[in-house]
């Protein structure tokens, strides 16, 4: 099999997807795949080159994909397949007007970020990082035991606070699926911001609680609201200028004492030196975060990486051999049908 | 108010139970208390020097409650509290020889036990202590990325692996209460152990199915297809010779590569060095522990310390503090009830 012209696809793959997941690719007799073997990201140059006369891509991240790829690549390009939810990396604008299309992956990796998004709300609260370091720093056998040593804020609901609440910036399905997981916890509350300028959705807001029927309250509100009143706020909005620092000073300091900040979706959305304030001057207990503003670049000397009750980890939300293995399998299938102009199984389509 | 005989009861307190606490002893005029204010744990001989004639103790894990303590204390002994649920430190029969009473703070930590339990599970999945030393050791910005990095097993179902299975080595409460948490993480199947000389109680097992709609299977099975066929492992029974190295190298061989395995029970039930060749040959994915055999001696050199994969904290499990308040509430008004003679809160009713 091959184009009707008698010639083969071209594919460029600036990432080997792994055994599991090549032979989608490499095995189509139809394909000529030119494979990044290099270590680290494919240099810019590279891609440029290889691209001429692609008609698909296979991309990560880092791989800019604007009008001059494209044009490099020529009018074969068909389809660009990003192993990615976020495509802050295509220019859209450029992509849409030459009529080609994009494939990423939504949802695959929901329940290991709702996972994660759990796990760094539980480290923040009950000093996961602190106490670690005791033990590893050989300082356990030494550790004078005391009724409220090492104490941190329930997570769960108490005798003290029996209807604990949660706030989630941004309500997709990330946000929902932790929501899930957070019933079992006790939250009887669950306040959420979304973008301001579409209307609450009330059935929405019914549909959660029925799903949920411990849960008492289901509520769009203000952001000022959602600080003041959140035992813990998990951030899962998107990227980009409308949510940049939309946790800031203001926000922090409305949040409560007691209370930690999650966020496992975009480093932007925090201002880091507002929130390296907020936690050295106690206006919240602690923070969880897979991702930082100007990630990778974030070394140990960074405040948030200093300060003892925030956690961070190299944004490794999606970071489960099922999650990648699920995004990998995905990329390739809709690069796939993106070349042979079939339905894909993700395709982002560019609104105009 | 004062004893019958015109005189005061006499409280020892070997521990602070802070402001918030300390009142319901202090402010009672029928009562002297004595309370150990010197640094770290109160000694032996100051034990035992202020134990004489008193009529009620309040007592830590770390005090030994035997023949010894008793006799010194007299006739006068009426009870002992401890702020613990575990009674390890107490002589059961001399206690019970001489018909004095013990109370301590069952149920109440059970969710913050729970928590650090599903806490615990993800960081030895998701690979948390390696991923968070990689940031703090300055390594975020030089390190590549790449489709399957830091990947660790996806404790939720996924599509790989849509019905995972729970096991628990005991399934009291705090079990219970972890099993309720993981269910919305996709658990299907739920296996468990109890002491093997109790017989299967079916409609316990009935009982949990109804309580979790989604739960396919709840069934006490052997130890060893416990191990087989769980994806993660809590440990969460009682101490003592019976449950000794119930985790030993038999048990670790069985388990799945990719599983991980939780105790925030009591560190005697895992063989450590069984444990630690475990995580050194891959027989096992990770491991999660809040305690440790022979804590709080584990020092920096600990081989499962230095573990990449095997989280080590120093036994904060119930360390909130609502739940500290809690116990340390219980404790306190199960001393005043043992000591006026009347029904304790929380009573240890030691079996003849």
């Amino acid at each position: 099999m091959s184009t009707s012209s008698g010639k083969k696809y071209k594919i460029v793959v600036t990432q080997d997807l792994g055994k599991d997941v090549m032979p989608i690719l490499l095995d189509r007799p139809d394909f000529e795949v030119v494979v990044w073997h290099g270590t680290g990201p494919c240099p810019r140059s590279w891609l440029l080159e290889n691209a001429v006369g692609a008609s698909g891509l296979v991309v990560l991240l880092g791989n800019k994909m604007n009008a001059e790829t494209f044009d490099t690549a020529g009018p074969s390009l068909k389809v660009v397949s990003t192993m990615s939810v976020g495509y802050d990396h295509v220019d859209l604008d450029a992509l849409s007007q030459r009529g080609i299309r994009l494939g990423h992956t939504p949802d695959i990796l929901t329940d290991a970020v709702a996972d994660i998004s759990v796990m760094l709300a539980l480290m923040a609260s009950r000093n996961a990082k602190q106490t670690a370091h005791i033990v590893e720093n050989g300082e356990w056998p030494t550790s004078v035991w005391a009724p409220y040593l090492f104490c941190g804020p329930q997570i769960s609901s108490s005798w003290i606070k029996p209807t604990p609440t949660v706030g989630f910036i941004g309500f997709g399905r990330i946000a929902q699926a932790t929501l899930s997981r957070l019933i079992p916890f006790g939250y009887t509350h669950c306040l959420y911001t979304t973008n301001p300028t579409s209307p609450r959705d009330t059935a929405f807001e019914s549909g959660i609680l029925e799903k949920h029927p411990t849960l008492k309250e289901v509520k769009r509100v203000d952001l000022y609201s959602l600080a003041k009143e959140s035992d813990v706020v998990f951030v899962l909005a998107p990227g980009g200028d409308k949510t940049r620092h939309i946790v800031n000073e203001t926000f922090l300091k409305s949040m409560k004492k007691t209370a930690v900040l999650v966020n496992t979706s975009r480093g932007t959305l925090v201002d880091s030196d507002a929130l390296a304030k907020a936690l050295k001057e106690g206006w919240i207990w602690g923070a969880g975060l897979d991702v930082v503003e100007g990630e990778p670049n974030v070394g140990a000397d960074h405040p948030l990486v200093k300060e003892p009750r925030c956690i961070v980890l190299p944004h490794i939300g999606s970071a489960t051999n099922e999650t990648r293995l699920g995004m990998a399998t995905l990329t390739a299938k809709n690069l796939v049908a993106g070349v042979l102009g079939e339905d894909m199984p993700a395709e982002y389509k560019v609104s105009k």
